[in-house]
């Protein structure tokens, strides 16, 4: 099929639909969704469907041509269906076969992919779909648009039809497509790519593109002050597609664009009110219109405001099977999982709040159903007894026996006869109590009305909307199938109603299957060719892969991660090994398994620990064709490997240090300056930082010379494409460049730990580049006025400051924090004062505490160590650890309170009093004070918990006959004074160490 | 048919064909052409066929959606077949058939539509299509793009989407296209359009405009630099849409426009040049693909360098007749007239120069074929007796009479036995001469030779290649039917043969008519509905036409032009009466007489010589549906009187002097300011003038108010629309602000006049404005460095130089140019020198000079006249009325050498000598100082041609005497200087009236 009658045909199928043909939009955008068909008319209450083509264009893609999908500017095929039919993906489906995809040969797969234009406040939740490995389409239920909500939401299906049109016409790369006749893609588009290419990435004039955009933007703004609100939006378009241009050039830092998409966000979301607005002021006009064709598929009927059948169950019968088939779109794999432990809990709660006796439970689930399934339930529910406590006996009854007035009214208020009172002894004491007897219902009517509650309890992360029921799950319910024994249970969730009916895979096209009763379900899914429980899709995938990776002498390295997200990718797993080219070895193997790994969920295969030019994918279904879904995704991960190929070699053409250069394109912050500035900073502070921590000369060079060179991959192509391999990829082209070990590895490591449970910097060059680059950016940052608000941290900084303790904590290293910021504020570019770097400082020991609370630690211990100590957070660790056993202790309240006592009485006094040893006059005063002396010169030569604490606990005799003997408050001033100056001098002893007045118990 | 299906129908039609099936362009295009795939495809020579959708802006077309079928944006459907494929109008009118629309009831015409990007540099030549009056498609065969001539010629076909789905759906406005189902054209894009017609009126910052322009300019420079065409090309799109959003906003003056157009020229040729160069650097790969599929109506074949059968001829007569048909496309109705006059002349010539005896010659033509009949050719040429001068008798033959060698190498070398050679007496002297018979050739033998001749020899102002051939003519030749008698005569021209199938009327699709014999052919078209005499079609229309408009009691008013352009327009005409709303009766008449006689063609109906709501359309073909027609027409008409009427009511909700101050936004030219400046100095102009010319207070008043006013009209919506309305409308709106009558009239009239041999203005106050303009036009762009050069004269200072002169001439106002151009000098914002000055008064006498000589007076008298009067051409033209005369008389010569005598003696003297009277010697001198002293007083009392030559004339006998007596050289120095002295007085009478030392004979 020629290119063009792919798009014939989409055009013909969905305007049989009802979709309004569309034309591509004639401005620069980069997907089809900015089109004012998508971008606007998803907005307010009309309904809307609409199909068009559309150029994308996306400079950042571009690969001169050179890559064998992916371009700077493809096809896409949008599709809007507003509201959502009911059933979508059959349609696309359908579509599909219409091009002459046999769906149940090839893998056709719904992968989770949740789309999200900061630039313009839109976001979707949805899926790419895989044709064998293959992104092909884009399906989104979309939410928000110009940061207004969406109801209804809007499906929106993009296909990108180049790829579509390779599969169908077996070609290998974009430039192979057969447009029409002889005329190939290439032909058509070639030249445009490569010369497009050129200009965004060498040749457009920063200066001048920053001019338009700020000439669009103004125009834009013209535009909506006069309430026009197309001129605004194609505007917004034109701003986009230039940042987009000015990104590709290398010339946007974190900070600019930021800024840009805040720029942008702000136009798009007064456009979207804007628009709405008009709309409504016209009176939605497009209420009444489109009819939707009715589709090949039906959807399942929905049932707003319908009453609901009357439950019934099987007739007599003790206890029966239920059987609860949750069918829904293809849930993300991670809620697979959530929703499976939630089934787990909340079934078994709810059945026992619902008195409902029954014999076991079993949840299992795949990405297109959830079930639960309760062996022998009770047919009734267990009666229940409840005793109402009434007025006491001697009150109730008159001393004939009859009852009295009160009496007659407590049973009649609550319902019951005189004849059911009976007199309880309650707390020693006689009542008349009543005894309602609830018998129980039955099972059907309690489980109806349960079940939809134990469905909305169901939460996820993301959650989305897709009907007019409002209701929210992690992906559209399609279908509910409820079953007691052969008897369907009446539910209603998110408009949609029980049933018998479940749905088969979707590699046999989901047929209908009509479960006759629940004892059949389990059978009938395996004869459909569903594997039920997550466990044993998993051992399924692992047994097949070590066979298949045998075939080649290898083994699948065990990974349980990836295995568990394979195994809730499909309902019946078959996995299928390919290989790649040998050439792509050459790669770094850790670019290899990302690329594998993260975009394409494949098993790698070894060989005594090195990567075979094999993998193994996992499709869905036993009817899969192996051959053509094998040679679907080779020819993914050859455009993949063909890709970070490209980018490598271009990357080690020259040298990294030839990259630091271009650092000064990349803006860090407005105010801050570039990256290039920041490295320069670094060099400096990193200078500061290994005199101040003593480092070796070997070190200090290594740590100077990583800092030059550590943000340098950053405008390497491969990290620009790839960002989870910054530092990493440094560290490799700093070794090919011959660059020292010690420095490669600080490079690589200097990002170390990247999270919570990361590891750290092996080498000392690592820790300090790392320090220099989190405190800079801490104290920087703050000093330009940005902080963390409420759980926005767009900027990192928690984890900056995390990642600071983390360092100095975990590698041991002692340091003056509020030294560090110091030295990193004169380097800095702006003005930063004292109180801004205590205000720095009080947010890492906030972090640093929170961290410490997190783990465990006694609030109070880490409260006093924090207070001497928190400003090396090393040594308070250190601190915290010796603390710990001492609360274990069993004499440490009373350590702690003959402590307490010196300090409560000298607490409020304003003046230190010198202590004249010769003024003692009680020998336990002057005992006490040669103890204290012993002590504090111990405490002060080894200013240690343990020193601290055996101190205090040597002086506590002393300090208890002190007390006992001798009355501090003397008349006698100087007495008192001395005696008082002793005292305080003892409270001084954790000075430095921890302040034990905070401790509970104090 | 749904919208979306007219676009579905046409990709399926074109596609079918072999087309390409293309995209929108993601950059806002004006038209489709624009695309690349139209733009740079059609350069170089490899094939390509396309057909795409564009959406294409306008924004001066804009009328907020209030208009009919004229929005700011519309759809395009754009096929580009190349080369040529032989047939593209049949394709076309296919493609219509598969939309649904009878081509044999609606009225289907190509009316000439030359097409022309001035500021892409494209050119084409072609027609719109017309169906029932509407023009729904441009078609062009594009001849130049970027600059550059196109080997081979594209054919390009731009269908007007919504107007076809107008007709096909009887809607009666853009709005109500029913797109998809329920939902319109207007749900879809009413409010953008309207919107859009906001931003670019009102809305549209020019200088950010301005700025991006400059910005996108730059770019396009900076990707031209690296050889890049599309990122140039997009750029350079972008410039055109940026400028046509200024152009609508009212802020581009006729210099900008000139200035923008030549830069974006400028980019377009060097993109065009490195396009081409690029694709021959790839070895131009499309070469070998496009094979088009077989169209349905098939070309014509040609037969490039196959050799034509011999010519042969019916047997056995002396004479027979002639028929050639030259079967074209559409002739333009100019051209139609231009090849009939030239085949009259040539065919004769043709056949006396072949010596081919004819009894009678018709010649007659419609737009779609010429025909010459030669009526009783003979069958052979004339016989020929050919002599040829050989050596003088007495050289040839000895004296014996016997051939010498001189006779016999003559006869050799003439072919001619010595017998044949005979003598002849030539110029008195004997010859022997060689007689050469040529007996003649088969009349089909010579006119196989001769008819392409006469056909090549057919020129046309603008004429077209469109084939391989590379012939021209005005439009491509698709048939030619050469019959002798029954025989056809082999011919081969533009790649065309000859046969006797020629091709009905397109009305009843184009059948083939074999025609039999010559003799059948008139009897054959009249069969076929065409009447093939432009002067029967002519009649049958205006008898028609004054049938329909007396069946509404009016009639149809004398219009030659018109009707000889209508009856070129159709082969068999159908006059139709229309009739439109009263309402826009209210229009001014100019305007309802403007539209329908220049856009339709329509003939107007009237009634006591005022417009009646009524129009006769002309139909082409009997076939047509009269209903169907007449209704299209109808809508087309009630289309554009919405148009003007939106303007007038737009235009006329403001007095005329409220517009004045936007004149601020039309730049006149960059450095003499807006046409606001310019008419500030108008203001000062013209009141210096009245001043110089002696104008009465109330004409100063009223050429002051209307300097003031002029120009106004310029920024209303009707003028800016309908350029030819300018003056007029501001007349008009001048009367209905209330302005005086000689100020409305005075507006109207200052552009007059426009043309050689328009009319003058009546009144003297349109005089001096229109006097004022063009003289600050000629000295502020000289003086700025504008010159006409070569037959460029983009200004149109040639016009204004003879504007100038006729109405100083036409009026008789006698002004001193030199004088006012200096008084236009002081008032310009730019340094005017004297020698500047000079430099425009030079240029406007020779434009003065060149009239002259035209109008066929003889040079030296012109060139004396002007000599001493060319600054003041009123005077200068009754001075050269008077002098004409004179030249005629028998006495002319003697007067003239008298007078010369005079002068030829004293010449070259440095000294003028006083005569001192006592001094001459001889009564002749002292008579003759007497007569002159007469003579002198005469002529400077009244300085005119008669009273000069009258005088002349008077002292002529005394000027013969006084040579004939004195001496004038005499050896006494006094003496001769007074004799010098008297003769330069006389030489110098002439001076102030004619230099007569110029004149011829002198």
């Amino acid at each position: 099929m020629d290119f063009q009658q792919v798009i014939m045909r989409l055009n013909e199928f969905w305007a049989e639909h009802g979709c309004l043909l569309w034309q591509p939009y004639n401005v620069q955008v980069g997907a089809g969704t900015m089109n004012p068909a998508t971008a606007l008319r998803v907005l307010g209450p009309e309904p809307w469907n609409v199909a068009y083509v559309e150029p994308s264009v996306r400079p950042d893609d571009g690969r001169y041509g050179d890559n064998p999908n992916r371009w700077q500017q493809f096809y896409q095929y949008q599709v809007i269906l507003k509201p959502d039919p009911g059933n979508p993906q059959e349609l696309f489906l359908d579509s599909l076969r219409v091009l002459g995809i046999d769906t149940s040969a090839h893998d056709v797969r719904f992968v989770e992919d949740n789309w999200e234009s900061p630039a313009l406040g839109d976001w979707g939740l949805g899926w790419e779909v895989w044709l064998d490995g293959q992104e092909i389409t884009q399906f989104t239920y979309f939410q928000q648009a110009g940061g207004l909500e969406l109801d209804p939401v809007s499906v929106e299906i993009t296909y990108g039809l180049e790829r579509i049109a390779m599969v169908l016409q077996g070609v290998h790369g974009i430039p192979d497509i057969r447009w029409e006749g002889d005329v190939t893609y290439g032909d058509v588009h070639l030249r445009g790519e490569i010369e497009h290419c050129t200009y965004n990435f060498e040749v457009a004039d920063v200066d001048n593109l920053r001019g338009m955009y700020d000439l669009c933007e103004a125009e834009a703004s013209h535009a909506l002050e006069r309430g026009l609100v197309l001129p605004a939006h194609d505007y917004v378009l034109k701003c986009s597609h230039i940042f987009n241009v000015l990104d590709a050039r290398g010339a946007v830092g974190v900070t600019e664009r930021a800024r840009y998409f805040a720029r942008m966000r702000k136009l798009a979301r007064e456009i979207a009110e804007l628009y709405v607005k008009q709309r409504e002021e016209l009176g939605f006009p497009l209420r009444a219109k489109f009819s939707v064709a009715t589709p090949k598929v039906e959807p399942v009927p929905l049932h707003y405001g319908v009453p609901l059948p009357s439950p019934s169950q099987p007739d007599g019968r003790d206890a029966f099977d239920l059987l609860l088939e949750i069918g829904s779109e293809e849930l993300p794999v991670g809620d697979v999982d959530r929703a499976l432990v939630q089934l787990r809990e909340r079934m078994p709660e709810g059945l026992a709040e619902a008195r409902l006796a029954y014999e076991d439970l079993r949840v299992v689930g795949t990405p297109r159903r959830l079930v639960a399934y309760v062996r022998g339930v009770a047919a009734r529910q267990r009666e229940l007894e409840r005793v109402i406590k009434g007025p006491p006996s001697r009150v109730a009854y008159d001393e004939a026996g009859n009852p009295t007035r009160a009496a007659v009214g407590f049973a009649r208020s609550h319902g019951v006869g005189l004849s059911q009172l009976i007199t309880r002894s309650i707390d020693g004491k006689d009542y008349v109590v009543a005894v309602a007897r609830d018998e129980g219902r039955d099972a059907s009517v309690v489980l109806a009305e349960m079940l939809p509650r134990v469905l909305g309890a169901l939460h996820f992360p993301l959650s989305m909307r897709w009907n007019a029921s409002g209701a929210s799950y992690s992906r559209p319910l399609r279908w509910l199938v409820a079953l007691l024994d052969d008897v369907v249970l009446p539910l209603e969730y998110a408009g949609v109603r029980s049933g018998r009916a479940s749905r088969g895979i979707r590699t046999l096209n989901a047929p209908e299957l009509p479960i006759g009763q629940a004892s059949d379900y389990f059978g009938i899914m395996e004869g459909a060719g569903i594997m039920l429980d997550t466990a044993d899709r998993e051992a399924s995938i692992l047994r097949q892969a070590q066979v298949l990776a045998a075939e080649v002498k290898g083994e699948v390295p065990e990974d349980a991660e990836l295995l568990r997200e394979l195994a809730n990718l499909v309902e019946y797993p078959l996995p299928i090994r390919g290989s790649f080219e040998d050439e792509y070895l050459r790669l770094p193997e850790e670019v290899l398994l990302a690329v594998m790994r993260k975009h394409q969920r494949y098993l790698p295969v070894v060989r005594a620990g090195k990567l075979l030019p094999y993998f193994v994918a996992v499709g869905n279904g036993q009817s899969l064709d192996v051959d053509a879904v094998r040679r679907g995704n080779e020819e993914v991960l050859r455009a993949r490997y063909a890709d970070a190929a490209y980018f490598y070699r271009e990357d080690t053409e020259r040298p990294l240090e030839a990259y630091t250069p271009r650092l000064a394109t990349l803006t860090f912050q407005e105010q801050l300056g570039s990256v290039l500035d920041k490295v320069k900073r670094l060099e400096r502070l990193v200078s500061g930082l290994c005199q101040v921590l003593d480092l070796s000369p070997d070190q200090t060079v290594a740590a100077l010379r990583a800092a030059s060179l550590c943000k340098s991959d950053l405008v390497t192509k491969l990290v620009v494409e790839l960002t989870s391999l910054q530092g990493q990829m440094g560290g490799h082209y700093a070794e090919l460049a011959g660059e020292s070990a010690e420095v490669a590895q600080a490079i690589a490591e200097h990002y170390l730990p990247r999270f919570m449970g990361d590891r750290l910097p092996e080498g000392m060059a690592g820790v300090v580049v790392g320090l220099a680059d989190r405190i800079d950016t801490l104290v920087g940052l703050f000093a330009v006025g940005i902080r963390p608000s409420g759980a926005a941290d767009p900027w990192g900084l928690r984890r900056a400051a995390l990642g600071t303790i983390q360092l100095l904590v975990g590698k041991g290293v002692s340091l003056a924090v509020p030294r560090a910021l110091s030295m990193a504020g004169e380097v800095l570019p702006v003005e930063v004062g004292e109180e801004l770097l205590g205000e720095v400082f009080e947010f890492i020991k906030r972090r640093y505490r929170r961290w410490l609370l997190d783990s465990g630690l006694r609030y109070d211990m880490v409260d006093a160590v924090l207070a001497e100590r928190g400003h090396d957070p090393a040594l308070a660790s250190h601190t915290l650890e010796a603390f710990a056993p001492w609360l274990e202790k069993s004499f440490w309240d009373g350590m702690l309170d003959s402590y307490a006592r010196c300090v409560r009485i000298t607490r409020d006094l304003e003046t230190v009093h010198v202590v004249d040893e010769s003024r003692f006059v009680e020998p336990i005063s002057q005992d006490l004070y040669e103890i204290y002396g012993f002590v504090a010169r111990r405490v002060h030569a080894h200013p240690t918990i343990d020193t601290l604490f055996r101190g205090i606990l040597e002086l506590k005799p002393f300090v208890t006959e002190f007390f006992d003997r001798v009355l501090v408050m003397s008349e006698d001033t100087e007495l008192r004074q001395n005696r008082l100056g002793l005292l305080q001098a003892i409270g001084d002893l954790p000075k430095g160490i921890a302040d034990l007045t905070v401790m509970e118990g104090f």
